[in-house]
C-alpha cells in the first residue's frame, strides 16, 4: 500500500523532528514505565477530572518548518520598517553582522540557561562582566547588574529600592515631567498598590517652590529627558539631598559618552536597547541599574561577581543570591528571576567591538546630526523648543504637527507627534545627512549647504556636562578592534559554556526543550527588527497579525477567554495576573480582599509577586507527600473568608505532581469569593491533557520561554504572558501609547513596549503553527514519559520523592540526596559538579526541597541522551558508594574535587583516583566538553564584592 | 577640531574591521620591518615598473556594512524566486534550517580550510566520508569522492577517466541523446582539445545498428533521461561491454532512492543539489563521481579514507594524494584541487538527517507527483510523450508549448519550454498538490478530484528497475533523527576542526582572510539561493546586477577588458584561459601553436591543465632564488618560435617574491608570438599597487575563495574567474542555454551553469563594495607588511628562503627546515602537527620546495595573533634544539609525539617531557584547542583502501 499524495505532501512533521525520542525509542520508554501507550501514560498519569473538562484544542492544522517560514515571510512583508525617529528611548541602531551571527544566531548563546552552574557559563558570565563594567563605567557607579527587563520597570524598580534602602518616612515620589510617558505609566502601575504617592512635576528648575516641603523619599531625573532636553542637574540633586531623599537618573548610556556622568548621584536606571540591539517592536532589550556604593544588597535583578576557583583561580559567578526572590520569597528586594542577558551580551559586544572611541564616535554622530538638524529648522523658520539637547529635537509647528509627521512618513521617516503643535525628532547612528533632507523637507523647509551648516554651527551640550572621564578603559574594549579577532573572541567565550547545543540541561522546572532552527530564523528579518513600538499600528501590521493569532491560540491552549502578551518576564506575568484580581475584587466593591494565600511548596517569586501587588500573603501548609494540606487550606480558608482575594498555586504542582485535589483547591477559594491563580510553569506537562481556564483557574502566566520554545539566552529575555477568564479581561495591562494593545479598564502597563517583547513573539507562534494540535498533545506525553523514565532508571539508586496518581510523575521528578548526604556528606553541589565531568548539566538544585535535584528532562531529548544522563548519575552513585564505603576520603573523592580542568589533569596528581576517572569518568571522547575553571567560592566572591571587569593580571 | 558631519556619517570604514592591525600595531610592524610607512614599503617591495603601469583603482566609495547589505537587500529584491519545475538536473529543495544554521551559516564549517591536516580535520572529514558512503550506497559503487565541481565537469573528468584507465585504442566516446544539455556542451569544450571524438545517439535501443561499430571507447548514459524518461539500460551496457568499452551512468541520486543502483555498470556521476542544497542560480552544489573497485587510483578531486592514529585509533584524512596535480603535474588524473566540501557536508547531512526512509518518501513524494501530474494531463487530453519516468514529466503541445509556459509563469512557476510543441516539468519534493492545479491550468487542464486520480494511478517506474536493494544501513544515518540531535552532532563534528574562528591558518599560497558576515549574509537569502539557472534572466535581475557589478570591478582591478565568472573554481579559470589562448592562435590561422612554457617553480595545476587545453608543456628552469631562469627562458623560447603558444606564471612568484624580470618574460614571449598567463593566485600581493593587464598579461584566472573572501569551506566552493584583454575575449567561455553568459564566438561552456557558482559571487561584490578602492589597496600592503614582520621575527630561527626587492617579501615567506631536519631529523610534518598543540594551524608544507613551510598571514591577522604564532614557532625552534642537543631523542620528543590528545595526557606518562610541556606548551589556557586524535599514518591507510564509514564498533 503506497501512501497517499495528501500524506507524501504532509512531509516529515516538525513535531518528529521536536519530539526526540523516535517510534522504536518511544516503546522502549514506555516499556521501562509498564504502559503500553501514551495515551495509557496520560490516563493513569492525569487525574480523570482534568481530562474530562478538557476540550479538544482547534487549532490550524501542522505546518511544515517551510510552510511556516513561508507564512511568518508573508506575514513580516506587510510590515513597514521606516526610519525610526521617534526616540523615546527607542532608537534604531546597526548591529555589527558578525554579533548578529555569532550570537543572536548562535544556539551556542541562545540555548545557554541562567548561569546558575557558573563553572560551566565562564563565557556568558564574562560577556555580564563586560556590560556591567560598561555600564558602571558610563554612568560613573561603582556596581551596575546585568540585567533588567526594560527600562520602565528598571525605573520602577529602582523606585522600590530607595524606598527600601532609605530612611525616609516618605511615602512620596517625585517624578520629572520630561520622563518617558512609558516609564511614567509603568511608574503608576508599579507605585499603586505599594501605597507610593506618585506626584509629576517639572523639575528643571529644582524642588523648592513645588509646594513639597520635604515629604518624598526619591526622585527620578530624565537624562536626557524625552523631549530631548539635556538639563544641568545639580540645583535639583542638591535639593533632593537636602531633604535626605534618594535620587534616581534615567540616563541614555550612548549620551553618558559625551555627558558628565551622574555618577555621584544616586541610582541610574536606562535601556542599552541602542547598542546595536534591534529595535523589535519594542523588545527584548537589556535595560541596567546601576547604583552607588552601599546599595549593591539591595539591587534586584542578576548580579555578576567575581570570584576563585579552587585553584584560586578568577572565575565569575552570580553574587549575592540570598536577597533574590527564590530565597527570599516575600521578603525578596524584587519578584524579578529572569533578566535580559543575551540581550545585555549583544549590547555588551557592541562595546567591546566598538571601544570608547567608537561609542564617542556613534554618540557624536547622533549629537551633531540633531545640532545640524536643528540649524536647519531654525534657518528655515521652524522654532526648535530646547536650545541643548543630546539626539532630540523638539520643533514648534503650531497647528501643523499631524501634516509634518505625515509628510514625512510618506518620504520613509517616521517622527513623533509631540502634540497637534510640536514634532520630535530624534537621530542615532543610521542618521544620514540624505535623511536630515527628508525631514527637513517634511517641515517645509529647504537647505542648499548641509556640510557648510555643518561647519557654523557649535554643539549643543551645555558645556558644564561635557564628559571629560575617561570611560572603558579595560583592556577588553580595545583588544577585539577587528571582525576576526572579534569573532575568535565570541567563539572562545562560547566554548567555555554548556548549552543545549551540547547537552541536554534536566532543569526541573525549567523546560529547556528545543529552541528550533525555524522558529528562530525570523527573529533577526529586518522586517521584525526593524519596528518602533510607537510607529502607527499599520507599520507593524504582519506582526499585530502574529500577536493576534498567538493570543487566540494560547487561549484555546490554555482555556482561557483573554490572553495579554505585554508582560516580558513570568515574573512580570505574576504581577499582572494579581493587579487583575485585585482590580476585579475592587469593581464589585470588595477592595478589602487583600490576602493571597500560597502554599509552602510554591516558588518563592509567587510571594515576591503578591507584595508587589500589595497582597498580604497567608502560607498554606502541604502534606508529606508534597501535596496541598486540604484540612490547612479549609481552616485558612475559613479564617480569611472576608479577605481572601486569591490563591495561587502550581500545576502540575511544583514537586511535578499531578495533584488530585485541585479541583477541590479551586471550589473551595471560589466559594470563599476569591479567584484561583495557577502558575504555569509547568504547563508543558498539561498542553493538550488539560486546560487551566476549564478546570477551575481564573487567570495564570505562561512562560514562552518554557514551554513555548523562546530560548532561555543564557538566563533571558522571557515572555510571560497571563490568560484570564472573561470576568477578569478588563482589567488586563494597557499602554497609554497604543490603545490596542490592552482594554480601556485595564490596570495600566506592566512593561515600557505595548506588546512587551513583541520580536520574539514569531518564535512561539511558529512552535504552535508547525506542531499542531496533535504535535502539541504528544510533546505533553512524551515530556511526561521521558520524565517518568529517568524516575524509573534512577529510582533505584536514588529515592524519587514525589509521585502522584498511579506511582506516576508528571514531567519531572525530584531525586532525593538527603539520604546519601547524611550518610556520607556527599552534597547536591558534588553531584552537581560531577555531572560537568561528564558533561552533562546539571538538574535543579535544592529545590522545591533542599537537598533534592529535580530532573526535567523536556520531550525533545532522545533515549540516547536520556541514558547518557541515568548511566552518569548512576556512576556518580557508584563513586558516592566508594565514599561511604571508606575506599576514598570525601574531600579527597572525585565528588568533592569536581569539576577538573583540563590544567589540572596535567599538572601534578597525588589523588586517590585517575587523571581518566577525573575527566573521563565516562570513557575519553573527542566531544569531551572541559569545564574552564574548577569549582567556585560563591560566598568567599560575596564577601568582596567585585562586579566589573578584574585587570588581566589577575588572570596571570 | 570636531570631525566633520561628512566623516562621522562614514561611520567605522569596513576596511578597518577587515584589516588585522590597528593603527599602533601597524606602526610596530613596520618598525620592526624598518620601513616608515605602507607607501614606502611599497615602494622598496614592488618593482618600480609595475606600479608605474598601474592606473588608480576606479570604484565605488567604500559603504559601510549596512549600506552594502541595504544594497544587496534591494538587488535581491528584483530577483524573482519562482516555483521551479524546470528540471534539467536543478531541482527546488528544502534544506533543513538546522543545517541551514549551523553549517551554511556557521564560521566553524565555512572558514576552515581544505582537510590537509588531518589531526585537526576530523569533523568535516567524517562528514565527507558520510558523503561518500551516502554516494556508493544510492550509486551501489564502492568507491566515491567528496567531490566535483558540478554534474557536467563530473561527467566530463569520468570521460577522461574511462580513457585513462580503459584499454580501447579508440578515441571515440558515445553519449545518450537524453543527457543534459549543459553536460553534453561542457563534454565537448573538454573533448575536443584531448582528440577526442563525441558522438551523440538514441542509446534507449542498444548500441548495435548505431554503425559505430566497436570504436567507442566509452558511453555515458542519463539515468534518468534529461527528458524525464527512465530506460532500462540493460542492453545498452551489454553492448558496451561487448566491445571493451566503459559505462557511465549520470544519476540522479534521489531517483537511486526508488530505482536499481546502476553499481554494475561502471563509472558514475552526478549531482547532488538537490539534498538541500539551494539552486542558487546554479551553484555552487557538490557533484559526486564514484567508481568500480580497481578504478579508484584514477578518481580525481578529494577523496577520504580511513586510517589509523599513532594510537591505533581509527582517524580519517584525504587518501591517494600522490594522485593529485600538484604532486604529478602534467602527469596528474586531473587538474581539480578545489572540492564543493561545504555543499557535500549539506548534502551528506539532509542524508543523515532524513535516512534511508525520508529520502524514500521525498523521492517517492516528486515521484507520485509527477505520476498523478500526467494522469491528469491525460485525462485532460493532453499527450506525455514518456510512460516511465522518475520526476519529470514531458508533454506534446503542439505549437503551444510558449503558451503554456508562459501561463504558467502568470501563476508563478517556472517550466520548460522545450521546444515550440514540447513542455517539460520537474516535480521535487516541495511540489504540492495545489502547484500540480497551477501546472494543469497552465495546460489549460483541469482536475477536479486530485486525490481520486491520486488512487487510481499506478507509479510509473519500470517494474524491473524498482530498487530492492537497502541503503544507508550504517548508523550515522539513523541516530540523528531529531534536531536536538542534529544539532548536537554537528556541534561535535565542528569543534574537532580548527577553522578561522578559532587559530590564523597561515597558509601560503591560500590567503585565509577574514570571511566577513556582511559578506556573508546575503548568501543563504531566499532572493538568492532559490534561482533556476535556466530561468528567464529577468528572474535574476538583481542577481545579474551583481554578476555585472562585479565583472567592472574585477576587470579594474586587474587591468583587463572582460571578466568572465563562469569557471567554479581556479582550476577551471586555467582551462578556460588556456582555451581561449588555443582559440585565440586557431583564429589568426596558427594553430600549430600548442607549447606552454611553464616554470619549474609553478603550481603542478598549471601543467595539468596545459595538458587538458590540448598543450604540450615544456618547463623553463628557475635560479637559486627561485626567479624564473631568463637565460634559459631565451633559449627555450627561441628553440619554441614556431610552435610557442602561452607562458604560464605567476606574480607575486609562487616564492612569495615580487620578481623584477616579469616585464621582460612577458616581452620575450609576446616577440615570439606567445600570450602570457599569469596565474592570480597571489593577487592579494597585488591589488592597487600593480595590474596584470597592464605590465604585460593577456589573460589571469582569479581566485574570489582566495583574495575576494570567498570562504573556504572546509576545501571548496571556489570560483575562479578569469579576466581577458580585449583580443582574447571573444574566445570567453559561453552557454548553450544562457546567450548572456559570453561571447557566441566562445569557447564552449566549462561548467555546468551559465555563471557558474552565482550565488555566492555577493560575497565578493560586498567584498569590494565595502573595501573601496583605498581599502583594498591598504589591504594589499597589511598583507605584505604581515608577512614581512613574520620574516623578520622569525628569519633569524628559520631561514626565509627567498626575498626579492629590498630584501622584501611579498605576501607570504618560505621559512626553510632543510637544515634543521638535515641536522635533527624533526621534519616539517613534526613542525605543522607540533603547532596543532599550539593551538595553531600549520603554514604551508612543502610547497613551493619540499621540506619548508610558507607562511601567509593575510591582512585581516592583528598583531597579536602574529605574535602567537611566531611565539610559537620560536618555542618549537628551542624544541628542536633540545633534541640538537641530545637532551631529547627525536622518537621521543614532543616534536615526534605530536600532536597530543587529551586521552593521552590522562593515561600513563612515561615521556622525557611533562604533560603540560605536551599539551599546554604555551602555558594552560581555557581556549585550548584539543586534537581528538593523535598523528595520522596515511600511508597505511593508503595501503588498505577505505572509503565508508567503518562501523561503530571501529571507534571501541
Amino acid at each position: 500500500m503506497e501512501p497517499s499524495l495528501a500524506s507524501l505532501e504532509q512531509g516529515i512533521p516538525f513535531a518528529d523532528r521536536h519530539i526526540g525520542p523516535g517510534p522504536d525509542e518511544l516503546r522502549r520508554i514506555l516499556d521501562v514505565i509498564g504502559v503500553a501507550s501514551l495515551d495509557e501514560l496520560s490516563e493513569r498519569a492525569v487525574p480523570e477530572s482534568l481530562r474530562r473538562s478538557a476540550q479538544p484544542l482547534e487549532l490550524p492544522p501542522a505546518a511544515t518548518e517551510a510552510q511556516a517560514l513561508a507564512e511568518l515571510r508573508e506575514l513580516a512583508g506587510r510590515n513597514r520598517p521606516m526610519a525610526q525617529m521617534i526616540g523615546l528611548g527607542y532608537h534604531d541602531t546597526v548591529t555589527p553582522p558578525v554579533i548578529r551571527r555569532n550570537v543572536l544566531e548562535n544556539p551556542a548563546w541562545y540555548t545557554a540557561y541562567t548561569p546558575y552552574q557558573p563553572e560551566i557559563s565562564q563565557g556568558r558570565l564574562e560577556a555580564l562582566l563586560n556590560f556591567q563594567t560598561m555600564v558602571a563605567d558610563l554612568t560613573g557607579l561603582p556596581v551596575a547588574n546585568a540585567s533588567m527587563l526594560d527600562e520602565a520597570t528598571a525605573a520602577a524598580e529602582a523606585m522600590t529600592l530607595v524606598r527600601r534602602a532609605g530612611k525616609s518616612a516618605s511615602n512620596r515620589f517625585v517624578v520629572d515631567q520630561d520622563t518617558l510617558p512609558q516609564t511614567l505609566a509603568v511608574l503608576r502601575t508599579r507605585a499603586e498598590p505599594l501605597g507610593i504617592e506618585l506626584v509629576v512635576e517639572d523639575l528643571s528648575q529644582g524642588l523648592t517652590g513645588l509646594g513639597l516641603g520635604g515629604d518624598f523619599f526619591g526622585i527620578l531625573l530624565a537624562y536626557p529627558g524625552a523631549s530631548g532636553a539635556v538639563r544641568e542637574l545639580d540645583l535639583t540633586i542638591a535639593d533632593a539631598k537636602k531633604h535626605g531623599a534618594a535620587v534616581i537618573v534615567a540616563a541614555d548610556p550612548l549620551a553618558l559618552t559625551l555627558l558628565r556622568p551622574p555618577g555621584e548621584l544616586g541610582a541610574d536606571v536606562g535601556s542599552t536597547q541602542r547598542f546595536g540591539v534591534p529595535l523589535g517592536f519594542g523588545g527584548p532589550h537589556a535595560a541596567y541599574l546601576a547604583v552607588r556604593k552601599g546599595l549593591e544588597r539591595q539591587l534586584p535583578g542578576r548580579l555578576v561577581g567575581v570570584s576563585k576557583d579552587a585553584d584560586g583561580a578568577p572565575a565569575y559567578r552570580l553574587a549575592l543570591q540570598t536577597r533574590e526572590q527564590h530565597i527570599r520569597r516575600e521578603k525578596a528586594t524584587s519578584n524579578i528571576c529572569t533578566a535580559q542577558v543575551l540581550l545585555a551580551v549583544l549590547a555588551s559586544m557592541y562595546a567591546v567591538y566598538h571601544g570608547p572611541d567608537g561609542l564617542r564616535a556613534i554618540a557624536l554622530r547622533a549629537h551633531r546630526m540633531a545640532t545640524v538638524l536643528a540649524a536647519g529648522l531654525c534657518e528655515g523658520g521652524v522654532e526648535v523648543v530646547h536650545g541643548e539637547f543630546f539626539d532630540t529635537v523638539v520643533a514648534a509647528v503650531p497647528g501643523r504637527a499631524g501634516t509634518v509627521v505625515e509628510a514625512a512618513r510618506d518620504l520613509g521617516v517616521n517622527l513623533r507627534r509631540i502634540d497637534d503643535d510640536h514634532v520630535g525628532v530624534a537621530c542615532d547612528e543610521t542618521t544620514t545627512r540624505e535623511r536630515l533632507a527628508c525631514v527637513w523637507k517634511a517641515f517645509g523647509v529647504s537647505v542648499s549647504d548641509v556640510d557648510g551648516l555643518d561647519a557654523d554651527t557649535a554643539d549643543a551640550l551645555p558645556a558644564p556636562l561635557r564628559r571629560t572621564s575617561e570611560f572603558l578603559t579595560h583592556p577588553v574594549f580595545h583588544a577585539h578592534r577587528s571582525e576576526t579577532a572579534l569573532l575568535r573572541y565570541l567563539r572562545q567565550l562560547a566554548d567555555k559554556d554548556v548549552a543545549l547545543d551540547r547537552s541536554m540541561i534536566p532543569l526541573g522546572s525549567c523546560t529547556m526543550k528545543l529552541n528550533a532552527t525555524a522558529e528562530m530564523e525570523p527573529v533577526t528579518w529586518p522586517e521584525f527588527a526593524g519596528l518602533h513600538p510607537f510607529a502607527p499600528a499599520e507599520d507593524a501590521a504582519g506582526l499585530l497579525e502574529v500577536v493576534a493569532d498567538l493570543s487566540a491560540w494560547l487561549a484555546r491552549i490554555t482555556g482561557y477567554d483573554t490572553v495579554s502578551l505585554q508582560p516580558n518576564a513570568g515574573s512580570q506575568g505574576e504581577f499582572a495576573g494579581l493587579l487583575a484580581i485585585r482590580a476585579y475584587h475592587r469593581s464589585r466593591g470588595e477592595g478589602e480582599r487583600d490576602v493571597c494565600l500560597i502554599p509552602a511548596s510554591a516558588h518563592g517569586t509567587n510571594a515576591a509577586s503578591a507584595v508587589m501587588a500589595g497582597m498580604r500573603v497567608v502560607v498554606v501548609r502541604c502534606d508529606d507527600e508534597g501535596n496541598i494540606d486540604l484540612g490547612h487550606l479549609r481552616s485558612t480558608v475559613d479564617e480569611h473568608r472576608a479577605d481572601l482575594a486569591a490563591i495561587m498555586i502550581t500545576y502540575p504542582s511544583t514537586h511535578g505532581v499531578y495533584e488530585d485535589t485541585v479541583g477541590e483547591v479551586c471550589a473551595l477559594v471560589h466559594d470563599a469569593g476569591g479567584q484561583v491563580y495557577v502558575d504555569g510553569a509547568n504547563l508543558n506537562a498539561l498542553i493538550g491533557v488539560a486546560q487551566y481556564g476549564r478546570f477551575g483557574a481564573d487567570v495564570s502566566h505562561l512562560n514562552l520561554h518554557k514551554t513555548f520554545c523562546i530560548p532561555h539566552g543564557g538566563g533571558g529575555p522571557g515572555v510571560g504572558p497571563i490568560g484570564v477568564r472573561a470576568h477578569l479581561a478588563p482589567f488586563l495591562p494597557n499602554h497609554p501609547l497604543q490603545p490596542a494593545a490592552g482594554p480601556a479598564t485595564g490596570v495600566g502597563p506592566v512593561s515600557a513596549a505595548p506588546w512587551g517583547s513583541a520580536s520574539i513573539l514569531p518564535i512561539s507562534w511558529a512552535y504552535v503553527r508547525m506542531m499542531g494540535a496533535e504535535g502539541l498533545r504528544r510533546a505533553t506525553l512524551v515530556a511526561v514519559a521521558n520524565a517518568n523514565y529517568v524516575a524509573r532508571r534512577l529510582g533505584e539508586h536514588f529515592p524519587v520523592l514525589y509521585a502522584g496518581h498511579g506511582g506516576l510523575v508528571a514531567h519531572e521528578c525530584v531525586l532525593d540526596l538527603r539520604p546519601v548526604t547524611k550518610a556520607t556528606g556527599v552534597t547536591v553541589d558534588d553531584v552537581a559538579k560531577r555531572l560537568a565531568d561528564y558533561g552533562l548539566h546539571a538538574p535543579t538544585m535544592s529545590f522545591p526541597v533542599a537537598g533534592t535535584l529535580m530532573v526535567e528532562p523536556t520531550e525533545s531529548e532522545d533515549l540516547a541522551e536520556l541514558d547518557r544522563f541515568c548511566d552518569a548519575m548512576i556512576a556518580i552513585r557508584a563513586e558516592i558508594d566508594r565514599v561511604a564505603a571508606g575506599e576514598w576520603r570525601l574531600e579527597e573523592s572525585p565528588l568533592r574535587q569536581a569539576p577538573h580542568t583540563a590544567k589540572c589533569v596535567t599538572g601534578e596528581w597525588d589523588r586517590p583516583y585517575s587523571r581518566e576517572t577525573a575527566v573521563f569518568p565516562a570513557g575519553a571522547t573527542a566531544a569531551k566538553i572541559w569545564p574552564p575553571v574548577r569549582r567556585i567560592d560563591g560566598a568567599a566572591g560575596d564577601r568582596n564584592l567585585v562586579c566589573s571587569c578584574p585587570p588581566p593580571e589577575a588572570f596571570a
